[in-house]
């Protein structure tokens, strides 16, 4: 009854009587754990276990405290056995890798009248609430190590399912059954309820996990208790969408808010769909299974629920028609139906302390812009990938990675194991190893307030799914295709399944399965069928990881010049006044200030305004000649010391990200101006302003460029300091990065105050 | 200093030594009422006010009370004189009418450091907070009959600037100002968020007021108070919108909250769009006429703003860019980005005693559907009109007023407004009426928490604006189209204008225009330019009411028979009984209950599947001819009491909106059916199921009715009660009203539970 007794928030101040009849048995400090736990179960149970806890400790002290922690260590031994795990050639991952497991498995409440918090039973944050992440990341995890506890975890569900009919009700659904998003007894806890009420896919959570236990299970299907919960909670579905004439009758859910929390209030969010549609029809299945199986059962059930025939038809038929759309331009899940329409958030401007964004900016701020707290289009491809193809996975995979924060503990492993997937293992090994020593490392500098119970699940689940490439089959059979990351010399993980146990033994170039214990199993390895019977193995070749093209938003990177590489625009001054003073004409500053972004012979017409008489056409092009021969001949002066600061790292990582790269500079020296910053072989094509067509704000430059690099214009970014470079890049069809002042540089779709500020790795 | 004192509401306890001044000069009740005030004032003021309050009830002990007032009772004269307005031939609005304005000049504070809150003077209702409608209903009230109260009004937004500028940093904006949702001292009040601080179109009624009132002062341009103001307040638009590249670069505004508050976070809100779009303009306007005027004071505004030349631009070019689409199918503007994409209300199950909805409904549920606390594109067509169509702002009437609860007492007026332009006179004197009386009467039952100052301001609006036909020309310019509703004999009104007062008097066939002092004035009556020298008149004739045809979505309506209008399924059944009997097959009400919206020849198959011997199809023929018969027979026990309730008044409800009716059953009976129902001469079209293709579910026998009727399919409503049923109206791409329990017609627009609750006219 004590196994995995762990305090480690203070508790109430201890009650004696209970703790003495231990005394002298306990190692130093147990007693006061004891006591305090006493006192905290006593307290905090509604429903009378005050009493139960004091049996629980009256009958452990009975048995002695030397027998207890035999069998304590006799349980633990059996978990370990089962869950047999390890990682080889990283001991610090090893290290983190029971170190979570162990912690999840400890905070499982297995009597069914309780779930996994948060943070388990590690620390007061999240006050002891659930959330979705229990369903979504712990119990998969569980359902393969200890199905026992979730069973359990179920059962509270189930348990609490009234309670998810009246905040059903609270949410005017006249029918069905709503989970709360946080709560502790199964009334719903959250505040704010565009972050919390609002996010109804922690019913599709429950489904989720309900779904992978039976699939684990022994074939029977669900009893009516499940099946209740199953179909309540698809019901408000059915309520919460509907059918959109104006997208060809195609379901949708609007209203909602997703797992990125810094979105809310959406319409057709990408993951809620998907998971709803998995959980519509898998109700709609448990329902033909069930009136299949016992046909009377069902009908009782039906009656009890005042479920109609149709409903499960209805189910079917809005999982077939939900609104799952891939946008045309882009080649994306958009995350929902105004995502896409967002302005990126400026990454270019957001110094990396400022995390998590919740606590700096406000949340009509996050919302506005393409920003992600977490994965929630990538999530959908992990959970439910099964028929998106690897080329939409990487695609998603490319387009959300560089606009989620990582802001929640829970962002890690997913991204870990779709990278594996997609045989990114440089990235999947990043992310693993980030998830995997989050509290160890007190990477989120808030282990303090506990540990992420579903960020340490996410380790066995980057390891398992990721490395290991498990997936269940709609029918419930396992699919495996494990890669070895480098610097690993192997790693191992076992399977509890269908009443089996099975182990997986990698080593550099092949895997070992093993059915240590029950009826011959049929296994998927790298998509061919493997049987082994029972104590049997299988010693098999790892596949090399898959290469996924990856998809690119952008081919090219068109550079200005002035004013973003370099600034000549103290030696254009210089050897403009030398000419205005040669003729006799004045010229400031203010007047200096209306030449930038403007060509060579408009400049001379701005600055003979104040001429005191016409010159003539032939006498102009000898004055803008002169100009040139000042300003060509100050051009000595410049060096790769002359390069702005930020430049060299924008043409470096752009060249690192494989683009294409170009310059588009009005400036008919150009070419001198890069040899003597020692760039010019920075640059696949350098447009001659001379045969391209008419100057910016005209697009001709930028045009030039995309068509010399052969390259769509909707896929090349800008990047100018003028208003009128920054018009002719927007004219031209591309994204523009402006670089100087966001008021002025209001048409630029992002704005750095220089270039020492932009990352632009971030946008490629 | 006593002018208009009025206290609703219990004050503190009285401060005697204050009060006993006036003794014995003051009318019953008077002394009470003044020491509340000073106590109150006292208490209440931030700066100093007590011994301000102090002074000014000592000043007017020393005037004493009969002097003080005599002078009440002249400047009640004349303001009266200046405002002169009236009613004749409806007593019950004329005394509305005065009322109302009587509150809104009572309660608008004249120092500069107040506002007009809420409920005014009059309660407690919004804590004495200031809003919106301030600047949108009741200053351009004021500023044609008190203009110094707008003036100063405006003066306690320059006041709070400051506070402004916080706020936006608050929300992270770098620069400019965004003014508090609902306030007093100038600090945000609102709690909730999303129907608060993210109403950004708060910035938008600052401007529209300020612009009205230059406009309607000398033609000198704003002082650089006021300019600051807009300048700060068009700022934030330019960080809070963006261009997309999606939509050709429109300029979109996200994530924020219109004045419909039953919508929230939306995109593109058309009224915050349009609003926006006319301060920019107007912003930018400003800095050309004070750079104009004054360049060198305009230099140093800009220098203490930090304003670059840039800006004004790019603020025309945003207003030029911005996103103000109109839908394809519906010719409506979408009130947001998703509105139109989310299921209708349903208006037929909804208890008209259930109001407001959000004291009933939780948010999110509002939030999915089509429903409108107010009106909000029809705001912008009556306050952002020019340039807009009559048939257009007839499309956004007719598609919008369905949907608009009326749960702001703002929303009357409006409508009013919109109607009377239209030549809707009927609808326009009805809610004129109900904005008027909504107060003297209680309408919304809530008089006890104070009047609705907004409302009370829009009775002059309704007036003036609405049958008056008073608008602003962008060039200041005053345009009238009076018209007169039927039951008055005449009304009047008038405003003061440029430093000129002009007055209108309409009676049965013409209004007469009086320029009773001021410069000599050109205005504009029925688009036609009439000039009034000082002291003259002109007598013109009433133009007709416009006739803007009318703007359906449907064209027909197809009704099922059974089920829907009468209910034959007991004749079915017992006449299948029948045969069922007398060839021995099996028949109950469970298999009767499978025949539902099933054809003959199908249900007869149903029936045979329990037949004990193979049934060749000639006599299946012949077996079906005989229940035929046997409920031919029946039929004959129809009679129109067999209507269903609620059928009858469909059928009329339908026929009075002029739409065309069919009938679309699948029964070879129908045409005797309805002969007995006697709704025979109810449809212009009764489909003859022998020859128009498919059964249900598909669509043939809908789309046969809408080939007859001549209209498109898009253009109909079918009314079904049979799952197939409504899978056929889908089908033919017709909207789908069913008649049943919604669990089981997942797929139709609306379910009603039975005819009774079907209220038609809302769908047509």
């Amino acid at each position: 009854g004590l196994v995995g007794l762990v305090a480690a928030e203070p508790m109430p101040a201890a009650e004696k009587s209970v703790g003495q009849r231990f005394r002298g048995e306990l190692h130093p400090g147990g007693e006061v754990i004891l006591e305090k736990f006493v006192v905290w179960a006593s307290g905090k149970s509604p429903e009378g276990l005050e009493s139960q806890a004091l049996d629980a400790v009256n009958a452990a002290a009975d048995t002695g405290f030397p027998a207890l922690e035999r069998a304590n260590a006799a349980a633990w031994q059996a978990f370990w056995a089962a869950a047999d795990l390890g990682i080889e050639g990283d001991p610090w991952l090893d290290q983190a890798l029971h170190f979570n497991v162990f912690h999840v498995r400890q905070s499982t409440p297995a009597d069914g009248r309780n779930a996994l918090a948060a943070k388990g039973l590690t620390g007061q944050g999240y006050e002891g609430h659930v959330f979705w992440d229990t369903e979504i990341f712990a119990l998969p995890v569980l359902q393969m190590i200890a199905p026992a506890l979730v069973r359990a975890s179920l059962d509270w569900r189930v348990r609490t399912l009234d309670r998810a009919r009246a905040h059903a009700r609270e949410m005017n659904h006249a029918s069905g059954a709503l989970y709360p998003w946080r709560t502790i007894d199964g009334d719903e806890g959250s505040g704010y309820f565009p972050s919390g009420s609002a996010q109804y896919h922690i019913n599709a959570a429950v489904a989720y996990a309900m779904r992978l236990h039976h699939l684990g299970g022994d074939g029977t299907p669900p009893a009516d208790a499940d099946a209740t919960v199953l179909f309540e909670t698809a019901r408000v579905w059915m309520q919460v969408g509907h059918y959109d004439p104006l997208r060809r009758g195609a379901f949708c859910i609007h209203s909602i808010t997703g797992p990125d929390e810094y979105s809310a209030l959406i319409n057709n969010d990408c993951y809620t769909n998907r998971m709803a549609q998995l959980h519509l029809r898998y109700a709609a299945d448990v329902a033909g299974q069930l009136a299949h199986a016992d046909p009377v059962r069902y009908g009782a059930l039906c009656r009890s629920l005042d479920l109609l025939d149709a409903e499960p038809l209805n189910w079917r038929r809005a999982a077939d028609a939900m609104y799952l759309p891939v946008d045309p331009q882009l080649g994306v899940h958009p995350q929902d139906d105004a995502f896409l329409d967002r302005p990126a958030w400026n990454f270019a401007t957001q110094p990396d302390d400022e995390r998590p964004l919740l606590l700096r900016f406000h949340p009509l701020t996050l919302y506005r812009y393409q920003v992600c707290k977490q994965p929630s289009v990538v999530l959908a491809d992990v959970l439910a990938g099964d028929g998106v193809s690897a080329a939409q996975k990487r695609r998603d995979y490319d387009y959300y990675e560089p606009l989620t924060v990582h802001d929640s503990s829970l962002s890690a492993s997913t991204w870990a194991i779709l990278a594996a997937e997609l045989g990114l293992m440089d990235a999947a090994l990043g992310y693993f190893r980030e998830g995997a020593r989050l509290d160890l490392d007190d990477l989120h500098g808030n282990a303090s307030h506990g540990a992420h119970m579903a960020a340490m699940a996410g380790t066995w689940l980057g390891l398992v799914w990721g490395f290991g490439g498990l997936r269940i089959g709609a029918d419930g059979s396992l699919h495996l295709r494990p890669v070895l990351p480098t610097g690993w010399t192997g790693y191992r993980f076992s399977l509890q399944w269908q009443g089996r146990q099975v182990r997986a033994a990698v080593t550099a170039d092949s895997v070992r399965y093993e059915l240590r214990s029950g009826a011959a199993l049929t296994l998927w390895h790298n998509a061919a069928p493997v049987t082994l019977l029972t104590g049997g193995t299988a010693q098999l070749a790892l596949a090399t990881p898959p290469t996924v093209p990856t998809h690119r938003h952008v081919d090219a990177v068109i550079f200005d010049l002035d004013g973003v590489l370099t600034d000549t625009a103290e030696l254009h001054f210089r050897a403009w006044s030398r000419l205005a003073a040669e003729i006799g004409v004045p010229f400031d500053r203010a007047t200096n200030e209306r030449l930038k972004g403007v060509d060579r012979e408009s400049s001379l017409g701005i600055i003979l305004e104040r001429a005191s008489r016409e010159i003539p056409l032939a006498e102009r092009k000898a004055l803008a000649a002169r100009k040139n021969s000042y300003f060509v001949g100050m051009l000595r002066s410049l060096t790769p010391a002359s390069l702005l600061p930020g430049a060299l790292e924008a043409l470096r990582g752009a060249r690192e990200r494989g683009v294409r790269i170009a310059l588009a500079s009005a400036s008919h020296n150009a070419r001198a101006i890069i040899d003597q910053l020692g760039i010019a072989d920075a640059f696949d094509y350098v447009v001659d302003p001379a045969t391209c067509g008419r100057p910016k704000p005209a697009p001709d430059i930028f045009l030039a460029a995309a068509r010399a690099l052969q390259v769509d214009p909707a896929r090349c970014i800008g990047i100018e300091d003028a208003i009128a470079g920054v018009a002719a890049i927007r004219q031209a069809g591309m994204k523009a990065i402006g670089v100087g002042d966001p008021r002025l540089l209001a048409e630029a779709d992002i704005v750095v105050p220089d270039m020492a500020a932009l990352r632009i790795q971030r946008f490629l």
